[in-house]
């Protein structure tokens, strides 16, 4: 079973307009609502794939409700720990005759002490009888990083491989704990590290503990940075630029990675040949949810795509 | 106590953006989630005045929940007839730099025959049992004119007061079952009986069964017209236009309508100064619910404005 641990989840609500006027009434269908928040998302594309998944998040009233209904309409087995305040919702108004859609993102409610202690030893609990963890998303507040710390450190001192996608301190906390995998984009290893050049934050995150760091970097690929070779990246994109979606395409490339290294049973020891297939699967994957409308899913065109990725080797930076 | 059915009740939320952008993402405090619909505000006026009330709409899906978590945290007493289609959703986006309300309406889904017939019957049982009933606001697909006429015709039976505040074919259908007072305003009695004459559109209703019509005119106040003197219409107005927000002012109306005139145990054989004080109270709570922020609130201003009513005599169209 594949943990994802969602520590900021959220009920997504979308409603389509043809023509969105400010200050008007405008009659609308039912709009659709979905559980999301990137560790949902993970979930999601390695249920699609066929991996058992256990998908751990907060809930809390209607609006939690609503995000275990939809987590049972999909399939995806999970755990939702209660909390007092509404999980958050975001709001995408899609106007039809455009394509654009308006957002609106609550920033949610902060967890009680209580509450933030329940979700970390529930996450460290399950963490241990996984065959991977996955750590995504934002933190409410009221989670610190040193939560992430502690759901982290769990798993590795039991060997079982952990992936972390968070941000700031909390990525710092990550890569502290020895998490094997950490999958910053380039935004937020730059803002996390406060260096502009991503082979040197990629390398920073190294030295800090993380085993391997693998650096999203939209059309541009991936970057991938081992701890046992940390002057060598390997660089991984697809030939041509897709249009479509990019909401999710970090969350599909996390799932390919914790797909892989599950099955493997370990994230220790990659060969050259093993971190070439990570990077291919992780750029695959990623663009064939490009191609799709809602995060979470993925194209027809998954393996079509996994086997046209190219690669550089970048050893601009050996240290 | 006062019953209200709702047929086509709806969960408001309204969420507060500092300067909406089309297109773009926006990050926002919680929304707040509300009960709403016609017959819903009613109810809320009246258990604010400390009248005993009685609730009666559909509910379902997750919204249907949030429907009942709000009543229940308002304290107003609801029975809620469940149907499988999740209660329609109003989304209201204010922008807090303009004062600015953009609304998406849900349209809602349809009532199967089943869920149709047990929201007639259960408001029919209940009818008889109230000391005035309210039918408030549009209908979902699946509920009929004659679902109307049936709900009103039971409590007409038995003496009961009963105010129907529809339109389109369900405002014909209220007034030949005998609805005691019909309260469209001018656009939906013009719609409704082809007329853009106020008086000669409230005459057809009279002869066609009603007791009284109430025709709210916005900003120049009510016309009352009763089946007893049909020639004779009673204008009533405040001396100064209000600014504010008017959704929600007809239904402040019909509560105080309803308040009255099941006190009064009757609502037959209105004399003058009745007919004067239901028109001098139904001005007085429309115009206070004008200075609301949501509909379904009275300003304290509410006894004051009532006061203030004044009153023209309307006999232009003697018949």
């Amino acid at each position: 079973m594949i943990l994802t641990v969602t520590p900021n989840p959220a009920l997504d609500g979308t409603w389509h307009v043809d023509g969105l006027a400010a200050g008007e009434s405008h009659r609308v269908a039912t709009g659709a609502q979905r559980a999301g928040g990137k560790g949902v998302n993970v979930a999601r594309v390695l249920a699609a794939a066929g991996d058992e998944v256990l998908a751990l998040m907060t809930a809390g009233g209607a609006s939690g409700h609503a995000l275990g209904d939809d987590l049972r309409a999909a399939g995806i087995a999970h755990r939702l720990v209660p909390v007092a305040a509404p999980t958050r919702r975001s709001i995408a108004v899609v106007d039809d005759t455009t394509g654009e859609a308006t957002l609106l993102n609550e920033r949610g409610a902060a967890l009680s002490p209580e509450e933030a202690a329940a979700f970390r030893d529930e996450a460290c609990s399950l963490a241990t009888r996984a065959a991977a963890v996955v750590v995504s998303g934002s933190l409410p507040p009221g989670l610190a990083a040193g939560d992430v710390a502690a759901i982290v450190a769990a798993p590795v001192a039991s060997g079982i491989v952990t992936i972390a996608d968070v941000t700031g301190a909390a990525l710092w906390a990550a890569a502290e704990a020895g998490a094997h995998v950490l999958k910053p984009n380039a935004a937020e290893l730059r803002e996390t590290t406060g260096t502009d050049d991503v082979m040197a934050g990629a390398q920073a995150l190294l030295q800090c503990g993380a085993g391997l760091v693998v650096v999203s970097l939209g059309a541009e690929g991936m970057l991938l940075v081992r701890r046992t070779h940390p002057s060598r990246g390997l660089r991984a994109r697809l030939p041509c630029v897709l249009q479509g979606n990019p909401t999710g395409a970090g969350d599909a490339a996390v799932a390919a990675l914790a797909h892989l290294l599950a099955a493997r049973g370990t994230a220790e020891d990659l060969g050259d040949e093993e971190l070439a297939q990570l990077a291919r699967t992780a750029v695959g994957w990623s663009a064939s949810a490009v191609l799709m409308p809602l995060a979470g899913d993925l194209s027809s065109e998954r393996d079509a795509l996994t086997a046209a990725v190219i690669f550089d080797t970048d050893s601009r930076n050996q240290t």
